[in-house]
C-alpha cells in the first residue's frame, strides 16, 4: 500500500495544468510515473470534425464524388496500417487513420449510395456526425469489418489464445454473456437450435452469488430458466468458492439435470473480486463444462504486466467477454466476445443465412462476411473507436491507464482506513474501493443490529445531498447482509489524489451531520 | 402512377441547389410538393459542436463545474420542452433543446462524476465527441429517461394505441423482434422464466416465409427452435395468406403443440410488403395468440395519411417493433419496441432486480428507473436523435419524407416498365423496388429455365462492376424461385428523378454487353 507514498510534491500538484488542462499530472507508483495521455483533446476533436466535414458532409450531395473506392480484403490490409503496438502513434497519424477510414468506407451519405438498402446514411439531428456502416457484410462495411478483426486477434492475443480463435462485437456485456449461453448449449447440444428446449434435459448453468446479473437475464431470455442457474457461494472477499462449484455439479447431476456451463467472473460489479480461473478450468475439464470468463469490468487487468495474474487461467476459458468501454474507456458502447472455437462454432450456433444478404456467388470472398454470427442484423461499428484508441495511446499507455487506476483506488482505500469515521469492507485488489461512512452520531454506538439499522440509513441521505448539489455522483448499495455502503470506481486517468481526498472530505461534510 | 408527372420544370432541376447544395428540390406530387428539411446541415453541425466543445469538452476538467444540475422527473418535466408536434422548430431551438439536454444530464466528463460507476465518461478517440449516457436509472440519465418516455408515447399515439402502453429503445430490430416472442412466452406462461422450457410444452410462433430472419434467430436464441417456427405461405405480392394461417395453427394443435405467437410483418425486407393485420389479429383473437407487428420497415408509413392503411389494424397488436433508424432516417441505432400492455408486464419479464442498480430507498420515485425492462445493462441514449429530429422537422415534415419516398418509388417502378431491358417483379406498394436488368444479349430467349439461368448471373457481374466503379451500390438478390434481381429501396428525401434515372442508365451502361 506504500507505492504512492514518497512523493509529497506529487500529492500537492494542482489537478491540472493550467497550460494544458486537459493533461493531468502524472501519479507516482512503485512501478514509476504513471502518466496519462498527451494528446490536446480539444484540437484533436477540432480536426477530426474538419475532416469529417470536408470529407463526409460537404461531399454528401457531390453526385461525382464516387461511393466507394472498392478494394478486395486483401489490398485493404494493405492499405490500412491495422496492427496496434506498444508505442502510441502520433496526432497526425491518428488524423490519417480517420481520412483512411472514411476513404475506404462507403460514403454512406452519398445520394446514389441511399440506393444500396434502407441502412445507410449520414445524419445530423442526433448532435454527431457519424459516418454509420453496417457491419452485417464486407461490401457495406470493408474498413470497420477488418478493424474489428484486428482488434478481436489483438485482444485474443492478451488473453493468451495463441492459435486465435473467434469473435464479435456486439450491445454490451449483457449480450456477451448471452452469447456464452448460447455457445456453450449449442457446443454440447447442437439440435436444440432446431428442436428447441422442451424436447431437451434440464440445462444448468454454474455462476457465483457474486455475478452481474445478466446471467440470470440470459437464462430467463434463452429458456433455461433462472432457476436453472445454480449459485456458487463465494468467499468474504466475493470469489467463487470452487470446492463449492463441485459440490453443485455433483447435485445437479444427482438430480438428473444436465450442466452445461461455468460462468467465472473476473471482476465481480459490486467487489470487484475475480474468480479463480485456473481452480474453476480444473473442474469445467474434469466435467466437461463449457466455461465462460465474464471479464467485462475485470479483462483490462490483462493489459498489466502487475495486475494480469488476476485472471490467471482465463487462455483456458472457452468464451471470454470484455468490455473495452469499461475501465480502458472506449466509448459506450464497445464490446467484445471473445470465444477460442475455430470451427465457426459462432456462424453455426447464430446464422440464419439470409439469401438477400449473404449471397454466395458475390466476387469477394466472403467469408469476410461475418454478420451472420451476430443475433442483431445492423450493428454499429464499435470496434473501431477501440482500435483508434489503441492507434493513439499504445499498448502500453493502455498499461498505464491500468496501472494507474489501481493505484488510486489502494491510495483511497489507504485513506479511508486512515481517517476516522470511514471504514473499509476490505482491501481493494481491484479498482472498487466499498466503504461506510459512520457520521459522529453512530461512532460511539456498539457494533450490533441497532448500529447496523441507523448506518444504513446514512448513505441514501448523503447520496441525496452530494445530488442536489451536484458536487459529485459516488453510489451506494446494500449487498447480501451488509448494510448500504458506498462503492466508488476509479477508472479515469484523470483522477488524482486529490480527486479522492475531495471524495472522503465531501461525504463528511455531507453526513457529518446525521 | 402519375403523381409525379405535370411537372417539367422539376423533373429537369438540378438535384441540388447551388447556392445550399444540403437543399434539394421539391418533388412535385398528387397530394402536393413535398420538400426536404431546410435546415442548413454544415450550420447546424457547426453550431453544435460549438455548444458541445464549450458546454462538454471544456467543462470536463474544470472540478468547480457541478455533475448534475439536480431536478425531479416533475421538475425536469417542466424545463424540457419534450412534446413533439406537427410543425418544426427554429434551429435556434433545435440548439437550445441541445444546451438543455447538457445542462440537465449528468456531467459524465467531468473529474469527479467518474467516481459514480465505471460506466459514465466522455470520449473523443471515437471520431465523434458525445455525451454518454446510460439508461438504468433516472439519477444517471435523467433528460434521456424523460425524452424515450416522450418518443415512446408519440410512437404509440401514432399506432393508434389511445390508453398508452409500454415501450424501450433497444439495439436494432432484431433485439426487438426478440423482445417480442420472450414477452408474448411469458405472457402466456410466467413459469418458464424460472423454470425454463425444458418443462414447458412445445410452444409454435407462426410467420410468413417473407419474415425477416431475427424470428428464426430469436426462436434458436430462446430456446424454441427454429423447427417450432411455423412458415405461413405468402401470396405473389409477398402479404401472409391469413386463411393459410389458421390452417397452420390447426396443424401445430393437432400435433399437441402450443400456438402462442403470430408474427406479422409489415413491410417485408425484400419485397416490402404488409401482411394483412386486420384477419391475423381476428385469428389471433379467435385462438389467444400475441400479436406483434414486425413493423421495423414499414412503421413509418403510419406517419403518412396517404399511406398508413398499409398498416390498418396494427393498434390491435400486443408488441410492434419500429426502427425510426430506416425510412424516417434516424441516425443507426435507433429501434424502439412497444408493448400494448399497461401491467408491467416488460419490467417483470425481463428484470432481476439487481440491488446494486434498483435501490429502493432513493430519493425520487424509482418507477422512473426504467434500466430493468431491458435484457441490456448499459444502453446508449438512442431515443434522443429522434426526438430532436423529431423537433426539428415535426410531424409534417417526416410524413411528407415518407410521401416523397413512396412516390420516388412509384416513379422508378414507372421508369422500369417503360424501358427496354428491365422488368419489375412487382408494382411496389411502399419503397422496395425489384426489378431484372436483361442485357440486349438474352432479350430474344424465350422465357424458359435456359432465360433465367443466365438472367441469374447477370445481376452479380454489374454489382461488381458498379463497386469497383464506385458509380453506387444496388443490391441483388435470388428469392424463393425468382432468378437474382436489383432490388432498390428508396427512402432519403434527397433523391430525385434524376437519380433514379441514373441508376437505370447506370445498371443499362454497366451490363449491357453481357
Amino acid at each position: 500500500m506504500d507505492e504512492l507514498d514518497g512523493n509529497p510534491s506529487e500529492s500537492q500538484s494542482p489537478a491540472a495544468d493550467p497550460e494544458d488542462p486537459q493533461k493531468c499530472p502524472p501519479v507516482v507508483t512503485d512501478i514509476g510515473a504513471l502518466n496519462c495521455s498527451s494528446l490536446n483533446v480539444e484540437s484533436f476533436i477540432e480536426q477530426s470534425i474538419a475532416i469529417i466535414m470536408e470529407d463526409v458532409v460537404k461531399k454528401a450531395t457531390d453526385v461525382t464524388e464516387k461511393v466507394c473506392e472498392w478494394r478486395s480484403p486483401e489490398q485493404l490490409k494493405e492499405l490500412l496500417d491495422l496492427e496496434l503496438t506498444d508505442g502510441g502513434e502520433s496526432e497526425s497519424k491518428i488524423l490519417q487513420h480517420c481520412r483512411d477510414a472514411i476513404r475506404y468506407s462507403i460514403k454512406t451519405s452519398n445520394h446514389t449510395t441511399y440506393l444500396l438498402n434502407q441502412t445507410v446514411k449520414s445524419c445530423y439531428h442526433d448532435n454527431i456526425v457519424c459516418v454509420v456502416s453496417i457491419r452485417y457484410t464486407y461490401e457495406v462495411a470493408p474498413v470497420f469489418t477488418l478493424i474489428e478483426d484486428a482488434v478481436l486477434r489483438k485482444m485474443m492475443e492478451m488473453i493468451g489464445w495463441e492459435e486465435g480463435g473467434d469473435g464479435i462485437f456486439n450491445a454490451g456485456g449483457s449480450m456477451s454473456n448471452m452469447y456464452a449461453v448460447n455457445l456453450a448449449r449449442y457446443h454440447h447440444y447442437p439440435h436444440i437450435k432446431e428442436l428447441g428446449l422442451s424436447a431437451a434435459p434440464r440445462l444448468v448453468i454454474f455462476t457465483s452469488r457474486e455475478c452481474h446479473y445478466s446471467i440470470s437475464k440470459a437464462a430467463a431470455l434463452l429458456g433455461v430458466g433462472t432457476k436453472n442457474v445454480y449459485v456458487v457461494p463465494s468467499d468474504n472477499r466475493g470469489k467463487m468458492i470452487s470446492s463449492a462449484l463441485e459440490e453443485q455439479i455433483k447435485t445437479a447431476k444427482s438430480e438428473g439435470a444436465v450442466p452445461f456451463m461455468v460462468n467465472a467472473t473476473a471482476g465481480t460489479t459490486v467487489l470487484g473480486a475475480f474468480d479463480p480461473i485456473e481452480e474453476i478450468a480444473d473442474i469445467c475439464e474434469k466435467y466437461n463444462l463449457w466455461l465462460h470468463v465474464d471479464a467485462c469490468w475485470g479483462g483490462a487487468a490483462l493489459m498489466s504486466q502487475k495486475h494480469k495474474h488476476l485472471l490467471k487461467g482465463i487462455h483456458r476459458a472457452n468464451s471470454v467477454a470484455w468490455n473495452p468501454h469499461k475501465m480502458l474507456m472506449a466509448c459506450l458502447q464497445c464490446s467484445a466476445f471473445l470465444v477460442r472455437d475455430k470451427t465457426h462454432l459462432l456462424q453455426r450456433c447464430h446464422s440464419a443465412q439470409a439469401s438477400y444478404l449473404f449471397q454466395q456467388d458475390k466476387f469477394y470472398d466472403v467469408s469476410y462476411d461475418t454478420g451472420d454470427k451476430s443475433v442483431q442484423c445492423s450493428r454499429k461499428p464499435d470496434a473501431f473507436k477501440f482500435w483508434l484508441m489503441w492507434k493513439a495511446l499504445g499498448t502500453r499507455e493502455l498499461e498505464q491507464r491500468v496501472d494507474r487506476a489501481l493505484a488510486m483506488a489502494r491510495y483511497l482505500a489507504q485513506e479511508v482506513e486512515k481517517r476516522e469515521g470511514f471504514r473499509l469492507l476490505m482491501d481493494p485488489e481491484y479498482a472498487n474501493v466499498c466503504f461506510w461512512y459512520i457520521p459522529p452520531s453512530l461512532r460511539n454506538l456498539s457494533d450490533g443490529p441497532e448500529f447496523w439499522k441507523k448506518l444504513h440509513t446514512v448513505a441514501p441521505v448523503i447520496k441525496e445531498r452530494m445530488m442536489k448539489k451536484g458536487s459529485m455522483m459516488v453510489g451506494y448499495q446494500p449487498h447480501g447482509d451488509k448494510a448500504n455502503f458506498f462503492r466508488m470506481i476509479i477508472i479515469s486517468p484523470q483522477v488524482s489524489k486529490q480527486d479522492m481526498d475531495f471524495v472522503l472530505d465531501e461525504i463528511h461534510n455531507l453526513g457529518k451531520d446525521l
